[in-house]
């Protein structure tokens, strides 16, 4: 047992009334809402990188934190791995997701990197064994290291698109081997930084081509996980490719990927891409890609990716009315892609951010069950629609009808519709009876 | 001929060093630029709402323009009609293009509407013939009625639904007889105010049908112009379905719509999405999806609509090089769907934003055309992605190594890319030389 | 009694589990907080133009709304008001707010217009005194004539500013003698659409002028009311003055005016500046010019003033802090500057609107005021900032030491200082205990 | 003379029709402008940190950038002067600008850390003497180190304000030995990541306080020259107290201190903060508070400080319109607070970035020239508000009349105005002549 998180004890439930900081309000991991457990609802997830490997730093200043960890190769390494587990244990959820670069250090060649990657590896195996915690999901990092400046797959030079695929097979092959449940592909420099150097129909291609290959290595090695790309729509490029669900799907479309992949949803990067989270959960859900969610929050008012924890169960709420109606996430879970701010400093300060996080996410658990139990809402909903189930409405949509034949049936009956209430304060008043 | 241009004359091109304020002093119409005609490449067009049915109201206030057509019915708009030309003929651009509603006033039923509608298209008829202008596009406004508060295609109510199919039919048909060379479709209320009373995936499907019955009716009309859609992402919808362009292309391609529809780009709107115009082009271009403009500007630091004539030059020369690249719009155009601001109450002052929009589009014309006869542009271009024409990169996109076998390359042969300026500056500077 | 809220009876509270959607959940205006009833804190008033005068129509359609009262001159403004103080009754809420062109139709001189406001004036002394109902705030509505178009104050043409103190006057005599605790100015067109025809210094001082003749007569008629300027960014103008608070605060000092002067803070116009809601508050308390509040709320993913009515109980929460801390709002309170959404056609929408806002801000109000019985917050704070009650702080903040003598200290003290966790996530636990 | 620029050489002014990248097209320093050498208009200045420190990494990605003086410590730190002042030399800029942090490494006591950079202080002495370069300004770094991750003058432990005062006092003394002509401070850290852990009113006094000192030690030591606020909205804090302009001013006024600050304004923190460059240099000037611009531009789709060189000679003419106005920017300058792309490797990309820059200056301030000296711009705006300097406005400015006197006038002589065309297009269009 290490010393970081010495005098901190394994959190708990406590119910509403608990003023504990360190114990959970509404997480209660075992109690039933809508007929499963809530961890196996949630299916939580820490992020390694933001929890053991953020330093603090911000574009104008350097490290805060102050991790034993820090600075000391492949043996801090280790130490980190061990400190995860303990917070594993403390938080007390079930899975954790990872990049390569955020658990080994990179060696000075590929080979190099790879083998601190699987050192590590077989550290968490071992770990995981032990503990009976589990891998949500892995990925690799193809955009922090100066190689990857110009993108990954995207790179005007294929040579750092092999880089990327050597990289990626080796982070895949040990997710499989970890018996992860998903991997995932976030295309951070897969993008540009200025349309004057970039050709964008070439560079589809090979992010078209790069996906591809994933999938093939996927199947090939037997792994039966989601494959999920993670929306942004810019940061750290100007553009990038995947910048929503409505995008990602497109592209997946146009070269025939659509069947395999699906999307790790992240709340901030809909923000950024001018959305509402919820709005990316529904597109997504009615496309059949909603595969994984990364839940944290964006400041309202910072125009980049801030990562804050969830605190809006309100917002909570509405995501898991749309991952409840389509029966889950499966595979996929909530990683709290959530990082403490920088003057967090404390090892405490990473029990009180996922504690927060975590009662939100339950919070939004209960209303949406309680939403979708009263059956009001949906009820409402299907009313409003009901004209397309029968007559005019299912003759149009069943394609019994040509333009003509429907200008001429208005003509006929003289159809003059007129307008009714949307209801939208009501059904806003509703929705905050479950919240 | 009307008073309402009194004391204006055509307006002509006197060159960049005339201070004469009815002037053009970059557009030249008749001057050849890569080969052929200015206006043969700009195609412009007039967009009839803006400039003649705009009333100069705001979300906080009322009608400021006193137009001598307003609230005059149908005799209103005959006079109007009549302007209509007389303004085409002042400032010399050879396209409009209309919503039904701008041109003639909605009757109480669609029938009374519609023939409304067929009236003044008969004066357009006769107008056209005599002065030889012509239509870009027409398109029917789905949007302003309250019949369409909860969408057209969209609405849960499928008598909505069909009365835009009636309105639709008569408005294509009508630019099919007045030659128009495009039909667009703007879907301001197909989207939604709130996701609470929303099911997205039925609307999309509804959305698709309506699209595939105005296909099947212009193939059967013998309609051989374009069907655009133009992307917008939101406003008057809180969220508009034809996002962006990427959006609107996984719309088609989901439901196999992709090969008869291109898309309609406005500048603004881009903006309002989150991408720089030329963003949109290139994607657009890249996809075979761009096929006309909507030329203006939108305020830097306004989040709605605003619809300014164009002025920056620079933005147009990247417009501009992307058509060019593609072999020009084809059948599309530049509509000016920009508006002279609230305070602009003179007549003049309509010839002056178009004035300043039509110099603005011929320099952004005239730098695009000298950056690619220069060539230096597109060699560094592709000398960048030159390493995919053959060798590595050319296996890898031929699909001739797996994922394995590329880390075995790299392993093998040792590869560690080093990164290579990516010249942002230098390229600047260089279409800089040309704008 | 009118037919309009026919079969709709006065809202009632019924507690959390109510399933009435007509009823109150949580606001319960006799229930004492913090030593205060409910309704004595929030001081709620309805907002005259978004629920009697709204149309429902916005940039890209007309009115969606189908009132008895709309187009019938002064008498269709008798019956807006029979029918308004019947809301006031079935909402059971103290107060309101009004434009004078909300309540009366403009004449054809400021005369007769004038006139139109003092005979529905004479209505609402009437009306108050049978039914207890108080006015919160009169304002004149300087921004939707075309008159206004370039400004009312900051007009380039003097005798704009002439008419509209003119118009002020009656409204200002009016809210007096009408027992309003407040005059409102809101200055949607005091600022530009382009810097290009604007000379920001001359309208500044425009504005001030106009500023003191109000503060003048309001003395000399004795208006003991607080005068409040309410801070927008831009919308309907492309810069308004009245940026946000600081910028008023400014504006206010810089012509000596600051003592009289208090702000009216709007949740939307916050956010659009860039700003959130608790942010102003914070601000404006902490300068002594937290004057009142519109309640309201913006849509998170649209850039313009969207006045949705208030759900976010944490929002509020927030705000009551600042309100509470600072000893309430005195004559301010809350106005709901909230419109139903054009969608919500029927008058049962008015009420389902208001429901919600009260319920917020009740839960509010009550999560405020437990943080701030609770203690802990306040003590965390106060702790933070110790170290300036004495020692070097006080020194340093008192004046007893220049920069070199600081400077000196830190050498011969050799401080180093460390820093503390600043316990963020911490703290917004805390806060979500209370909401 | 190092290795570091070989083979590159002095950029000359070569005249807008030369294809040399590594010539000025425009930017001609001895050419007489609006009676005034170019240089001494725009009196340019490198910024040390983004041109010799910035390492090019981003909030995900590490350094991009090889120099050598990286990671070398003071010997590092006098290599890094020596190629700064032959980057001075070869792109033939007058000035340049510093944080003590950029010149020099810190060390382990502020002692240390200032004795450092009074080691690089001689070296500069040195150099500039040698050279004739000057410095336009020097500040101290108060925001990357992690002591002032929680504000610097407003820092909740006074230890920090100390320390941070002992920083400033050496900066301010170095840049008033080197002939500094301002001084600068920016506060990055002045605001709050969380209302929740902050008083701002304690905070405004503690800045206000930090201010004064400065001020105070500035006048003992003779130090003649401007002190400057630079203005940003947030980033790197979620909100900075130092918003925008006006924002400064108010503070400024509230502790007395306006008569001797001024703003140093960036076109980046204007966009960020809801504005246009432009506006924030009218207001600015018209309080009397202009005194530097820090150049650069933001890209226009992302929500952070990007720091692009400038490349909008339209932007840029209408700064210079402003700043020709009010008689030049006095002892202000145009620093280059601009960095290259993180891709953009090489030490050619410096001079590129800066060419650029340059010439994008060169071309707005002879545009503002033009436009001011063609008079017809200032004559209409002159002839817009006419209306002010006698008679009715006059008599209104002046006090003679009360809001009564201005009401009854109203009605006595019928006074009912109508509005003008305010002419926007026709503006644009003009101004575009110019630029």
């Amino acid at each position: 047992m290490s010393d970081f998180f010495k005098g901190l004890s394994k959190v708990k439930y406590e119910g509403e009334t608990s003023k504990n900081p360190l114990a959970f309000r509404h997480y209660n991991k075992d109690e039933i809402v809508a007929g499963k457990r809530m961890e196996d609802h949630i299916r939580p997830a820490i992020a390694y990188w933001h929890t053991f490997a953020q330093e603090g730093g911000d574009p104008f200043g350097g490290r805060t934190f102050d991790r034993p960890w820090f600075d000391k190769g492949i043996e801090g390494a280790k130490l980190k791995a061990e400190v995860a587990f303990e917070f594993f244990d403390l938080i007390d959820v079930p899975y954790y997701c990872f990049h390569d670069v955020d658990i080994a250090p990179e060696g000075a060649t590929l080979a190099e990197s790879n083998k601190n990657v699987r050192v590590i590896g077989d550290i968490f195996a071992r770990k995981m064994q032990e503990t009976g915690k589990k891998l949500l999901w892995g990925t690799a990092n193809l955009f922090s290291n100066r190689r990857y400046m110009a993108g990954a797959a995207t790179n005007p030079d294929p040579e750092v698109f092999a880089y990327a695929a050597g990289q990626v097979q080796n982070v895949l092959e040990l997710t499989h081997e970890l018996g992860g449940e998903n991997y995932v592909l976030w295309g951070g420099r897969e993008g540009y930084e200025t349309l004057l150097n970039t050709k964008v129909g070439q560079e589809a291609d090979q992010m078209a081509k790069f996906l591809s290959l994933v999938i093939e290595h996927a199947d090939k090695i037997g792994f039966k996980g989601q494959i999920l790309i993670e929306p942004k729509p810019q940061e750290p490029s100007k553009h990038q490719y995947d910048f929503d669900v409505a995008t990602v799907y497109g592209f997946l479309q146009r070269y025939g990927l659509e069947s395999r992949v699906k999307c790790n949803i992240e709340v901030g990067h809909a923000f950024l891409a001018g959305h509402s989270f919820e709005h990316e959960l529904a597109v997504a859900s009615s496309l059949g890609m909603l595969g994984s969610v990364d839940a944290n929050r964006n400041d309202l008012q910072s125009g980049w990716d801030t990562d804050h924890f969830p605190n809006n169960a309100g917002e909570m709420a509405l995501a898991f009315y749309y991952i409840l109606k389509q029966g889950g996430l499966g595979k996929g879970g909530f990683n709290f892609d959530a990082k403490v701010r920088r003057q967090s400093l404390d090892p405490a300060d990473l029990l009180y951010g996922h504690i927060g996080g975590l009662d939100t996410l339950a919070r939004g658990l209960k209303g949406a069950a309680a939403l979708i139990e009263d059956g009001e809402f949906d009820k409402l909903l299907d009313d409003r629609y009901a004209g397309w189930d029968n007559g005019l409405g299912k003759d149009i949509l069943g394609g019994k009808l040509s333009l003509a034949d429907i200008a001429k049936k208005v003509h006929a009956d003289g159809i003059n519709p007129q307008p009714k209430s949307g209801r939208q304060e009501y059904l806003e008043n509703l929705v905050n009876r479950f919240v």
